[in-house]
């Protein structure tokens, strides 16, 4: 296991979608500081393309490890995992982990039958990230894009009665053109930081049908298990008390207002940064 | 009436949903060139605060005026217009026309009652500018936010049931809202630009009511028509047929795809720029 040269974890999203990753990972590495991103002024992420994505998430990146001295960084959102995992590793001197691979790591474990379904913003989709992460574990996965659900969440119609009805519509489709190339899934893998916050309703409608039972995974659970597995924050480094400090770049209210609904908790004084575009 | 020195009028947006005003404006003033930027990049507009939207708004104005010779300024998007139009004025040497006031205008052209409700993004909605703009005219306006529109615009969905039900959700609100203030609405403004595409659907649920019967105004119809009334185009730098050249500063292959939607017709070949951001 590497060991924190000090005990600050920098973790990044295009908007609050990441604060379920970032709580995911304060419930595992209490003793860390947490220095967090969202880079809310060019949200969403899911609908653009690899290069403005890339350009975009490599910022986030640098500032966490140039300006707030982040030993490690944890690319909180699917999207920028997907498409710039690659040029974040590049850009910056510090051990990055995306969410892709832990969750399609999780899903092999929960999966008996090697067929899995994925739930993700079309830009993750269509990089067909998580088809090739679960390829490369000897699974099969059928991926559907989802762009309502994350408005949905944003509105907060977490459980409403339209959400649930959009969230059938899209596990119908999804299952049905599995079901059509002869895939037998039991697993399915939410590619997006925030479909967490839908899972009771998902659960709900994957239960209905008449087939085979489902297994959900989280992939910010997944994120989270792997991070505590790769390090360890040395004793010096460690403190008494998580810290989070949060960062954004648009307004700093709607950021303090909305985060504590994926963070689980008041997510305190958001500083505002400019990352340049 | 104020003649343009050359034909070429600038039209932008955060993303397509502008091409309803640049639709209603070639089919008004079929002797322009227009140039339209869709700053795709960094959409929408509609959930990010002022300071973020004016300066986004600017630089695709500058771009207009500054490198692309346009003459005269439409802000295709109610949020730009709500949020930056003194900015944006201010920063190009050219008028520059927004969407709020034609069409509070034409609420008040529509209006017996004088009450009208205006739905539109979040942001247009926080600014308030509907409701100054129509006060100023001597209407009362009810604001209202319906974050989820766009998002079922962009997925295709103007026809779907859910799409239905979430407009029965935010009209209900809406109305009710109003009449327990004591409002008698008789005109619905549709004040964002993805809107018209779910006119029918609007209008539908609007039907369905035992109540007053209500007029829908068009926000892109109506600033077409304000474009018109303010200008010609000299018959020196009138040409046979409208010319559309499109920028985006995002995916120019998602913008050929989606664009058609929203102009009725082929966007043709979309350049890509850089705005810097």
């Amino acid at each position: 296991m590497s060991m924190l040269d000090n005990g600050t974890i920098g973790v990044f999203d295009s908007g609050f979608g990441g604060l379920t990753v970032l709580r995911a990972l304060t419930e595992r590495m209490p003793q860390a500081r947490f220095v967090f991103v969202g880079d809310t002024a060019r949200l969403p992420y899911g609908s653009k393309s690899r290069r403005t994505v890339a350009r975009y998430a490599t910022e986030s990146a640098q500032f966490l490890v140039r300006e707030q001295g982040a030993a490690f960084v944890v690319i909180a959102c699917n999207t920028a995992s997907a498409l710039a995992l690659d040029a974040i590793k590049d850009a910056v001197p510090a051990p990055v982990l995306g969410v892709i691979e832990p969750g399609a790591q999780a899903a092999r474990g929960a999966s008996k039958t090697g067929d899995v379904l994925v739930i993700a913003t079309d830009a993750t989709v269509q990089s067909h990230a998580y088809a090739e992460a679960c390829g490369a574990l000897g699974l099969r996965a059928m991926e559907k894009a989802c762009p309502l659900l994350v408005p949905l969440v944003e509105e907060g119609w977490t459980s409403h009665a339209v959400t649930e009805e959009v969230v059938r519509v899209y596990l119908g489709e999804l299952r049905a053109e599995a079901e059509a190339r002869g895939m037998d899934a039991d697993t399915l893998v939410l590619g997006c930081t925030h479909y967490p916050l839908l899972r009771p309703v998902i659960e709900k409608v994957l239960a209905e049908g008449a087939g085979r039972a489902m297994r959900v995974i989280d992939s910010a659970e997944s994120t989270a298990e792997a991070a505590a597995r790769l390090f360890a924050v040395k004793s010096e480094g460690a403190i008494a008390e998580t810290e989070i400090r949060c960062f954004a770049t648009d307004s700093v209210e709607k950021f303090e207002r909305l985060g504590s609904r994926f963070l689980g908790r008041p997510v305190g004084k958001v500083e505002l940064i400019d990352l340049g575009g």
